[in-house]
């Protein structure tokens, strides 16, 4: 599989051709309007994070890098240090956009290491470095998730029924995504699946994000209420569960977005394989278990209110609105990394898949 | 435990104090407007039940036997021909409202019955007749809810955490409800227990209806999306789910809203009791299961559409919107009628259940 260019340019997060701008999907007008938005200053790119407008922790991660670049550019101090102080003044600002995101930091902290490592070099020599970090933060991305995508492949047959939770696509990551990554890499090549798509409340991404992606990429996708997978499963159209991950703990149990641990029920019920897609990264061996994940709770309000714009419920109506929730490893059949597929005992092949590669 | 007038005069469907019009609460605009109408004409009467100002089954009937006696003090037609003759075009003509409702059709040929058996009678005398029958609709659905509701409370602790999944209280039946009754019928004689009520997607029956009915009633009521159920189950919060019932197959399935399926697996899976809670007369002994029961398929713009005004998915987007799901008789734990609780098997207790009666 070769990563090209186009593969970047493709994605919903990308540098503008002539690379002093960064362009990004306006993922909160999806999936109405498609609108671009092109991002130029530090200000731009915070708002974006921190609106949503461009999300999902790879993308995020990406978008940060290149926008860390493209200040880069347009930073004025000639000399190292000062260049060095604006810059890390900048990563500071955009990390503060969206402080949980551990992808953000994380990117911001690359960028900001070419900087730091490269003391005895000049700002136009630096700025090439970065830009050929941006773009290695970019391109292994794709290739992270081609690769989890070529393993989930091999995991079903032309024809089969995928049922999928939430997003975890491209829109989230780049090329491919993870969770939908086999449907789409099969549809390039030809292989049909039929997608159920979890609607996925209270903020709706499997109908606003999950069945747009699949709907514009030619593959067939039927969008369902989260409560319709059960009767989905029961008539037979299933043949394997695709979700993605939020944090692999090291016994095999793992978080994902809200509603996840109850599909894995519901398919250990029906007998069907249910199978959590993430790259490496995504795997804490030092959580040892799913009891050591903390769930977010979020702003009842995003329960309360989606009926036409009037309250769904008394405005005293309590309402628990848990973002996450943890699946046990044990309705788990495998997990497709970048590195492979793993299968029970999670606890013993989780480490060796860390120990393979040191 | 006495059914008074005052039974009745609490109820969202009930006949005015001058008894000359159906009083409804107006289910569209619930929980942000409590609106009561006052219907007087077949065309209103028509209308109410046509566009869910009315809704639930029990509820349905009720008003439609309030309808045929509001209708036939109305009548000018003093001779007993012209009565009934005009009686039984406004039944038809009410029954249209809602052609595949049961119970409509059930309360209107009750009224006519009524007029049908009584041809030596007076015009007078047979409106006092249709008075004490559509009043007679109306208690025995408070006697049956009131029941069930008894029956229900037997099997739950003070404190315990119920889980119930759409709406089958007052607003769709009368006094109590089925599966909500047990909660209300304890919380006025002061035992208090904590309610999970699933939001039931697409049409919220469960935001909209059952945690308005269950705040109102000062029951301590958490709103939660479909998809939270299990991550609540795993919680501990839950000691008993508690679900109505649309038809009951001879064997104990039993087909119910669209997701009670789902809820029913997750039970199962941590160990949860779970009760389908309704009149006997839900009971189709001539149905042998669930397999005989067909699901209705709804329009899919109620999962596309209800993002702010605005679409959720694209219009080409397919949807599968089923309306209600089967759940298998070996996922519950008993069924909650107004003649007692039925444990397995139920195939043999079901049809105890109406032997003992006859």
């Amino acid at each position: 599989m070769t990563i090209t260019s186009s593969d970047r340019m493709g994605c919903s997060v990308h540098l503008s051709e002539e690379g002093r701008s960064v362009i990004i999907l306006d993922q909160r007008q999806l999936p109405n309007r498609q609108v671009y938005m092109e991002l130029k200053t530090a200000e731009e790119i915070y708002d974006a994070i921190k609106t949503l407008a461009v999300r999902g922790a790879p993308a995020i991660g990406i978008c940060a890098g290149y926008g860390m670049y493209v200040l880069a550019l347009q930073e004025a101090a000639e000399d190292y240090d000062g260049f060095r102080t604006a810059m890390e003044k900048a990563g500071d600002y955009l990390v503060s956009s969206r402080p949980t995101a551990v992808n953000l930091s994380w990117a911001v902290q690359r960028m900001l290491g070419v900087i730091a490592g490269n003391t005895g070099k000049s700002i136009s020599e630096i700025r090439e470095l970065l830009l050929q970090e941006c773009v290695a933060i970019h391109d292994e991305d794709i290739g992270m998730c081609a690769r989890i995508s070529e393993y989930g492949l091999s995991l079903i047959k032309p024809g089969d029924g995928i049922l999928t939770h939430c997003n975890a696509g491209p829109l989230a990551t780049s090329k491919y995504g993870t969770a939908i990554g086999p449907m789409l890499l099969g549809k390039e090549r030809g292989i049909d699946f039929k997608v159920f798509a979890d609607e996925t409340r209270p903020l709706l991404q499997g109908a606003r994000l999950t069945s747009y992606e699949l709907q514009k990429a030619g593959v067939d996708v039927t969008l369902i209420c989260d409560n319709m997978a059960s009767l989905v499963m029961k008539n037979g159209w299933v043949q394997a569960c695709f979700v993605g991950c939020d944090r692999i703990a090291a016994n095999g149990d793992f978080a994902n977005k809200i509603g996840t641990s109850g599909v894995a029920i519901l398919a250990r019920h029906y007998g069907i394989p249910f199978y959590s897609l993430g790259p490496v990264s995504t795997i804490d061996m030092n959580c040892p278990s799913g009891k050591e994940i903390r769930i977010e709770e979020r702003d009842p309000e995003e329960i309360r209110s989606l009926w036409y714009q009037e309250p769904m419920a008394l405005p005293e109506v309590k309402c628990f609105n848990p973002a996450f929730d943890v699946t046990d490893h044990e309705l788990l059949t495998a997990i497709v990394t970048d590195r492979g597929i793993v299968y029970p005992p999670f606890d013993v092949n989780l480490k060796k898949l860390f120990e393979k590669d040191q």
